[in-house]
């Protein structure tokens, strides 16, 4: 009567802090979320009970700090195609492997030089940023692993140099036209490569940078015009990107209603929201991709 | 260089209380938040900032509180559908509408009878429960609407009637068996019908149900095996519904170790933690489902 | 230069579950976080380094597992006056202990009765509420333990039966009256006793009952009102309440401005909004109070 | 029965941006949540129902944008000071105002210049950080207000140059001593003044200095003794600053028992768990301070 036509399983919200000593002061970590999902010959245990091929959730849990003590990597990108080939090669009736990650991103401190007011980044201490860069790398026996790389909760808001004119109007349409509004987004990425010889830190730097160039230095005229050309630029700026896939959500700043007040509105005060918020999405290929 | 592969947009986190008075005191109510995306001819405002077809994510968040206003509804999947209706017959460049409905779960507050020890629920006061009643209801033009439910935050745990036996062993397995263990999940699930003739409040009280009774009732052997019953029952309890997807996670509640301070475990003290958490995921059709 | 004029430490966020067996199938439970802080000769390692009387906050964590399987309670106000017990009796420099404790609350998962329609509640499978059950147990060398009980994360709403009127009117006011609001808000409150022979798990029933009561079936004048009612009505359930502190937030759903689009307004549809909220407090004490 | 014995109330979460123009495109921003509860002769309206005396939140809301637009500040301290000056001076019957604001710090986002490969700060593009810059202002009817600054959400962490030896062992010890631990907290602080011609934002940027250079710089014998060092230097670098309180939680990280698995620990993967934490606190006042 109920057929299983699809299942995976594994660990979710591993997580792990390696460090990497490039001398005993001078340190260089990644700090990351981890989940492995497994893909295979499981489907006794949800048939029947029957859990002889079934891998624990706490073998997979150990197998990631194993390989994260033994294995050197640059990027959590090598770490997750790492992962997929351990799990492939070790138990015959995995025939897939999803490794996402979640890095938190770090910054060194600024300390303070001597008895001077200047300051320098500190070797082995660290602040959290808001962002997060995120990677899925999925494994199939047989295949190329298959990257993607992304970013997550880069909060960003310019307070002028954005507007929203010409659009459709209908008997539901109340809002007004303006050359100049706040534009506040989270940046929600990701983006694919057309090489497997990539510098995942260096793509995700590039791809950063395309985002402040474009959100600072260029007038908007829509959400959705932005987008287009902070995926353009990240393509420009990295030629190994292939395709990205962005998510922008309007976080609204309104100006205070001080009409209702009888007072002038100066323009410098404004009522942040968190919902609702507009959603803008769109996903952009190089042309000529070869993927 | 860079072409737009794909697009959409719409308003997010709309939030919205529709109160339906069956008297002056007796009320029911939604309370939800929605998501609309628009689908269609919308690319000339990423490639040029044009922005004449674009309907203003203002413009649809008035608008689902119009039709909210303006229609009666029996559940947010009826709501979902009439929100497809009005975009693609308003708006001739609308190809296809996603409506995302997240249905916050009250019940009536239980108030005290005259001087009785005794309550009753109480006709228009509410208190909210964890659980989240979803939808997702995808409309294309020329097409019948498709509608998804689900459910999520639905948090339970059972403190015995569990356990893990039989499993793979290899070099970096360190998991005991046991008979007996605790076991909480918090329930995400998501699953689609095979009429349009449906009572999605039944079907939904219906697939809960099935979730407490397969979880209370039944000595789970895995994780897997309950979530395929979870799901092999709702079919049997609701026959419109067609498939089931379940997550759940692994949410782990270890004893804690004693034996380290050479004190007896007598299995009453736990430790509850968020995470790592396994988690099992399954697809579950009707055999010889018509979709 | 700089002299140390308070200081406490210990450990938070220790999650404990506790499970007392009526029976093999039949089970209770208290699942809460714990957080245990020690007063006392701390300041050597404020001010030097030296650990010499510090009691590790990891033993601080064992110490609160032990206990939880060592003893039996039958609330966690008694729990955590066992805690304080301990700490003092235990390590002669420790003048004074905290012991915050929140409980989740889980009420039995109904299951079907054979192949009735009917359901009862199950002997050891649950689900978790939204509220909280806190409790703060201050224990001081030589003297009784305080102890004050409380509630979080109550979220109630009425659709009707609230109004706001006859409020002060300034030329910076611009709110317009009414006899017919929806009211929400999440109660938090916590309260002291006058007795210390208290049946906790009965306090805290009787109070969740006087809120509901008072919320349900009288006419809300102002929060304000409202709050002092509540409290005045669990003096009256609960003899061994002596004073009660409330917080609630007016957590606003306004009517949607339909007059912007020249539609009537029916008073159906609402606007939740999580910011701003107001914010009413008030602290109420049985008149003629022992303490 | 039932004594009113203290009431406050007023509006929360109310969300500002204020924006400082320098010129068209150089501007400088506030973002903030402010909180602003009034004290006075308001108790009719708990006892009651009578409003005459109420100022609605929904006034107090309007208030805090109109003297946002209509005012100059160079700190949310100074905005403090004006909004509690605003209430008293307008309302006979309010004998006292809280207002506490947490503001959302943000950086100036770095834009490419030209076609180089340097970047410089930009005008008007802003990214979040994630620590938060508190404040509450206190102010009575005929009394200076009182202000204490703080900080929130400042998460660091070190790599080494931490350890913890020489703490009491007892029966219920099992934590191993190490003069080489990863050490993480969020810094969590408030301070007051010993002047009211205080610079705000460099106090606050001294304060932050502080943390940085004690935390990097000096080796960790207990976080106690860290939290004095933070408190004593802030009072070195910022004269203003007369009494610190610290909070701040012991995130642990662990190493990994590999030797469960019978592997070497070569002390480079941490496992970071949110709970439990240890829990630091202490208050440090000026010697010879003259509040």
């Amino acid at each position: 009567m109920a057929t299983l036509v699809d299942n995976r399983y594994g660990k979710a919200r591993v997580r792990v802090l390696r460090v990497f000593r490039e001398s005993e002061q001078k340190h260089n970590i990644f700090d990351f979320d981890c989940r492995v999902l497994l893909k295979g010959d499981f489907s006794d245990t949800y048939l029947t009970g029957d859990n002889s091929k079934v891998v624990p959730t706490d073998t997979v849990k150990n197998t990631i700090y194993i390989l994260a003590q033994q294995e050197t990597f640059k990027s959590l990108e090598e770490f997750g195609i790492i992962l997929g080939k351990h799990f492939i090669a070790n138990y015959s009736w995995v025939s897939g492997v999803e490794a996402v990650m979640k890095e938190n991103v770090w910054r060194r401190v600024p300390v303070t030089v001597g008895t001077t007011n200047t300051t320098k980044e500190h070797d082995h201490s660290f602040q959290r940023d808001r962002e997060v860069h995120n990677c899925t790398v999925t494994s199939n026996r047989g295949k190329a692993p298959v990257v993607v790389s992304g970013i997550d909760d880069l909060l960003i808001m310019k307070t002028t140099q954005s507007g929203f004119e010409g659009y459709n109007k209908c008997k539901y349409t109340t809002l007004k036209e303006t050359k100049d509004r706040v534009f506040a987004t989270v940046v929600t990425a990701n983006w694919t490569y057309n090489s497997l010889n990539v510098d995942y830190t260096l793509a995700f730097e590039k791809f950063k940078q395309s985002v402040y160039d474009i959100f600072a230095l260029t007038y908007s005229k829509s959400v959705q015009e932005t987008l287009y050309l902070m995926a353009k630029k990240a393509m420009e700026l990295c030629p190994q990107i292939e395709q990205v896939h962005l998510s922008l959500p309007n976080k609204h700043a309104f100006g205070f209603d001080f009409a209702r007040l009888n007072l002038e509105n100066k323009n410098v005060v404004f009522q942040p929201v968190e919902e609702p918020s507009g959603l803008i999405e769109g996903t952009i290929k190089r042309t000529n991709a070869k993927l």
